[in-house]
């Protein structure tokens, strides 16, 4: 049983779908979601299908697989049962691989706020709201009012974060160029606040001064150092100082999924604190991989990234038919094949194998990482198409407002658009 | 002014794009949708973005246009002034194209269970419920309620519920034909409900029988000159036998928008009668177009299709302009290019100039009026390669349940799944 259609969910399936097993994933989404490009969908680059398979659709040929769409809503440790939402399941071995969701250190009340970006329904409500600022600032006449919808401000340095701010700050200057005649949308302020006093913490300082640099050189303003103090319907304050701004994205914090603390083992942040070969202490027919699982090699925390997750599921998949065969289960060991980040067009860094790059020649290499990793022939093909005709042209395709804009433009403060009538042939006219 | 960014709004401004005038397009959508292939998104084999292109972006070079996301409350005829959700603006001359919505004649409630096809989110609602009917299937152990969840009427034999039938038949037969575990996906029952005795009644009889035989052959259940009586939850009620089902669609009546009522003059099943010239009777500087406009030619009604839309509001643009310049308007005459519709995989029928062809040929000549059509070189290119990949593949590329999976298979009735965990290795257990 495998609890998860995620990066290590399905490869864990994948690893036992020729073995005499019989496997169920269960998992609440339909489809496997490609999360490393989230971002693209969020800012209008990608659309949502672009970057998720139906999990039913990547394991139909093997034949010893069940896909089920279900929700768990607990887990019987002792009994060996899982509790969906309807029905119940028994597992002989179970992989828990459930991920994590967007976590604000105890403000839970920002969420409304400040979205997070974790599912497909993230990235379109961040795209809804994106789109919307800039047409809430065509309608706007009050300077002050406008400043304030074409304010972005993007909370946390990690590689989410600094892409959706190097995004948010292409829309503006060249996406949108000529798309508004009251405002010029190249006056969009992008704000990125990072906590600690540098970008990318899990990469090399070299590289962490590269991805200010290169933001900076696209008019993102960075501020590391300073902590969030509020976030509200007006904008947040950052280090005692109020950005007053429409739009603020969480991409600060993630947090295990709650369903780490059905297992009734001791948790660290929210994370499963698992033997070496992943398995939950005094059960070994449980699993925990991925961001769910919390384990230390070398003496450091392993990140919760797409990488970990794979080679735990397999890993997972291997130890519980070692365990069916009566041997010995073998501890887990990741092997770092690098990570990497981009800004923008043509502009990445990255650090496989001990090489740091930064610019052109790491965008090359994020961007087929990328592509060849997406799951599907068409995914990829699509995905490559599409970034190809984006590059060339500077559009982005998927610039669609899903689902009442009217409403998310009446959140927005009341403005008048009386102006329009009279406005000039030409360009802004205040 | 203009009302509406759909085809024979767009046409209008385009029109005007290059005349001594100041041009607003007014929409509550941010995007102009090419509707012919809404039920392709219904289907999963286009996403969204794929069928809009933003209004913004169309209309971006021509400098004396401004385009708004606002929603028209009301107008006021006498004071030349729109009434918007924030604010007010002031006209010359209103070009009202607000298109028609879903009409369910008097029976409002069946909108609940019987959604239409006029938007992005209905397409993702009748995908959603699609893809959920067979996720429940797979859930499901009582025969009778899995018969219920594999069960797709469609009401409405034009073209829209003769695509989406066709379409769904394939579904079942192809694309998910190896995707469960619990029952066979080409069980699936589609049932193409008409009213009158033929489908595509506005094509010759021929071509109607044709393409009853085409989606015969490939399983759909035409039932014509059957009225519908009853939709509710577990199904609907034609011609006093109930068919049980989860899903039924509605593809049967739009009716032209409520904005029509704003105007003070004689309605026709909510169009508003015309002058030849497209003009209000009594307000010269009013013109209606498309499925808001009621209009006879050679003593019938024109038809609520792409082409009208786009011929009237090419032609009411043209009035105003020959109004501005002191001279008379011209009538407006549609020139029929011709119709089609797709009944699915390299079958359609299609009348063109006299010419009337029903399967490969007439497909390929569908497959290419509609990728040429598409507006923006992107959406063109996307949507023949993701056309060409499916075609090789029989897979649809859109398979994602956004939003909400769970709550929608809760609609559905209880239902065990504890058969799970005994399947059998292959096939069905059931």
């Amino acid at each position: 049983m495998i609890i998860g259609g995620g990066f290590g969910g399905l490869r864990a399936a994948r690893e036992l779908g020729r073995a005499d097993v019989r496997v169920t994933v269960v998992d609440r989404r339909n489809h496997h979601l490609f999360q490393p490009l989230l971002y693209q969908v969020a800012t209008a680059g990608l659309s949502g299908p672009d970057i998720a398979a139906p999990i039913r659709q990547v394991l139909r040929r093997q034949k010893n697989t069940t896909v089920l769409l279900a929700e768990v809503r607990s887990i019987d440790v002792e009994g060996r049962r899982l509790v969906l939402d309807e029905g119940e399941l028994a597992y002989d071995a179970l992989i828990v691989a459930a991920g994590a969701g967007n976590f604000y250190f105890g403000n839970e009340s920002w969420a409304e706020h400040a979205p997070g970006l974790k599912s497909i329904e993230d990235a379109l409500t961040i795209r809804r709201r994106v789109l919307c600022a800039f047409e809430s600032a065509e309608r706007e006449s009050d300077p002050e009012r406008r400043r304030s919808h074409l304010t972005f401000v993007v909370v946390g340095g990690g590689p989410t974060g600094v892409e959706l701010a190097g995004a948010l700050a292409e829309i503006g200057k060249h996406t949108l160029a000529r798309d508004f005649r009251n405002f010029d949308p190249a006056d969009a302020r992008v704000v990125l606040v990072e906590g600690s006093d540098r970008l990318l913490g899990g990469m090399a300082v070299k590289l962490s001064d590269a991805a200010r640099m290169q933001l900076e050189a696209r008019g993102v303003e960075v501020v590391l150092g300073a902590r969030v103090e509020t976030i509200d319907e007006r904008g947040a304050v950052v280090g005692g100082q109020r950005i007053v701004a429409d739009t603020v994205l969480w991409a600060a914090g993630v947090r295990a999924s709650p369903l780490a603390e059905e297992l009734g083992v001791p948790l660290d942040r929210g994370r499963v604190l698992v033997e070496p070969d992943l398995s939950v202490p005094g059960h070994p027919e449980i699993y925990v991989v991925g961001d769910m699982s919390g384990l230390k090699q070398d003496g450091e925390w392993l990140p919760g990234v797409a990488q970990v997750a794979i080679q735990g599921g397999a890993r997972a998949a291997r130890n519980i038919l070692l365990r069916q065969a009566g041997r010995a289960t073998e501890p887990f060991r990741y092997s770092d094949k690098g990570t990497m980040a981009t800004i923008g067009r043509s502009a990445a860094v990255a650090e496989i194998g001990g090489v740091k790059s930064a610019g052109f020649f790491a965008w090359v290499v994020w961007w087929l990482v990328h592509v060849i990793a997406l799951i599907g022939f068409r995914n990829r093909v699509m995905v490559m198409l599409e970034w190809f005709w984006a590059y060339i042209s500077w559009q982005r395709t998927a610039r669609v407002i899903v689902d009442r804009p009217m409403r998310e433009l009446a959140e927005g403060k009341p403005a008048s658009v009386e102006r329009t009538d009279s406005a000039g042939s030409s360009g802004p006219t205040s």
